[in-house]
């Protein structure tokens, strides 16, 4: 970080971290140091690379202010897949010793209003700059509520397969502009038992194949049902909308198992101000289906569904 | 990750992870979840970034397997500052997809060593390939004892300035391959009232200045008094050994300050097994200096001492 050095862009840092109750030591220490909680510890990382997980020049390049964000809110929806409240966040920079204090500026203020919306306390981190390209590394903890955390473990044969939302073609705007699902997954754990959770980011059909292989079980989704997101219908790539409803991933929408009782009232009560609740499915004894019609076909961790034959 | 890829790289890892009666839920989750603690919890992280932080190639080079032991060595150093006990870490990972899967293993098993010797739980991480170099990102939690944090704010004009070691010439090998002080630590902080604590990673002069910048303090040096590793008298560069001890950071050892009495009572019983106590200096009501003989002369935070006008 030219211009001042690391321990300057660190002082324009610490001047932008609010006192926190919860936070007894804050940035500038050799740790933090946070009250303790009385709930299960949830802890997650994400790392973002750029190049890899985004571009900062040319086409579907993101700005500085989103990639803070985004690096934040993929923490934040792996805390909302266990049902749990994100509490504090440690982040790591390497940033590219040529673009300098404002790229870093620029996405400390994306990764702040990320936690700020979420009630995220920034408690310290660890800033470099090399000659590399930007990599940001966000470890996220949080807790989980009274009910407990929902893994992804606990899925049955015949519990009703839910979604939050739609998918697919999130590469169009919403894989950098998601609302990560930490207060619907709270509504969600209040009024009934959630048996497995997960929030998708590889895929739908990969993450709820995640789900099966964790549970143990396997699962049949209905392709009538899936909910698609308008983008999904404007790449014209070959490929069709349910395909990329089931195969694109970075939608950060749940995909969670319940008993179909549960389900029927989730689904009557719709709890969730904006987001509508889908059912897509069941879980099954083993394999991983896509029925269409009255067909019932293979379908691919990534996707892919397999032609009938 | 090659050869598999991620999936069959993560399956490798899963496979090494022990289970550890504090993780309700270890790698393969959305978030690792522990039990909660009692006491006031630690968090730290730090990047490793190649080129900048360490070679993987050429003179001054370090294997896969130190970096792995010295990405987990240095979070562990910040545990061990705040007196802290390590629990638990999250390890994030960007590897050069040219080198594969081969340094991944490699490096885990570095990372599993250094944890492994002070019963640390690796319970999550992200990994991920691109086209830049290595970085390596460890996130390490901890927990107080039940005599609380030992931060760099409490040390008061009067208390004596004590270091475990010696200092200078680390990169001749020490940097790669040293021992953090978390255990040193524990037996100080039962024994006296720790006032303020930090590792010495930027220099020793640059570390006592950030525990008087945080006490709103000075602190005196005494050069004789300044313990010099042998390494340190080896680097013909026409700086002095003193120098080198007094600069060149990645020491890895204890600076803290504590009663005159309790100094007095710690330098005599001497604690720790094979790591010499050594009294340096004390701290005063401001500035930073370095005594010799009888003159005393201002000291530049990176170790520059400024000739006798």
């Amino acid at each position: 970080v030219p211009a001042g050095g690391e321990f300057a862009y660190i002082s324009w840092l610490r001047a932008r971290i609010p006192a926190d109750a919860r936070v007894l030591v804050g940035p500038g220490d050799d740790t933090a140091v946070l009250r303790p909680g009385t709930r299960a510890q949830l802890v997650t990382t994400d790392m973002l690379l750029e190049g890899s997980c985004f571009l900062l020049e040319g086409p579907g390049s993101a700005t500085p202010r989103q990639i803070g964000r985004k690096a934040m809110a993929v923490n934040l929806s792996d805390i909302a897949a266990m049902a749990g409240l994100p509490t504090a966040a440690v982040v790591s920079l390497g940033l590219p010793r040529t673009r300098g204090r404002a790229l870093g500026e620029e996405l400390f203020l994306g990764l702040r209003e990320a936690a700020d919306a979420f009630g995220v306390a920034i408690v310290g981190g660890d800033t470099n700059s090399w000659d590399g390209p930007l990599v940001v590394s966000v470890t996220l903890l949080g807790e989980a509520t009274e009910r407990g955390p929902v893994t992804r473990r606990g899925a049955k044969p015949g519990d009703w397969l839910l979604v939050t939302g739609a998918f697919g073609g999130s590469i169009l705007g919403k894989h950098l502009d998601f609302t990560p699902r930490v207060c619907e997954a709270q509504q969600l754990h209040q009024r009934a038992d959630l048996r497995a959770m997960i929030d998708v980011s590889d895929g739908l059909a990969a993450d709820v194949n995640h789900l099966c292989e964790e549970s143990g079980c396997g699962a049949v989704l209905r392709a009538e049902a899936v909910p698609i997101a308008p983008e999904a219908r404007r790449i014209a790539d070959g490929r069709s909308p349910l395909e990329h409803a089931l195969g694109d991933g970075e939608d950060f929408e749940l995909a969670f198992a319940v008993s179909p009782d549960e389900a029927r009232a989730l689904l009557a009560e719709q709890p969730l101000p904006g987001v509508l609740l889908t059912h897509i499915g069941e879980f099954v004894n083993a394999g991983l289906w896509l029925e269409q019609g009255s067909e019932r076909r293979a379908l691919e961790p990534r996707g892919f569904v397999h032609a009938i034959e």
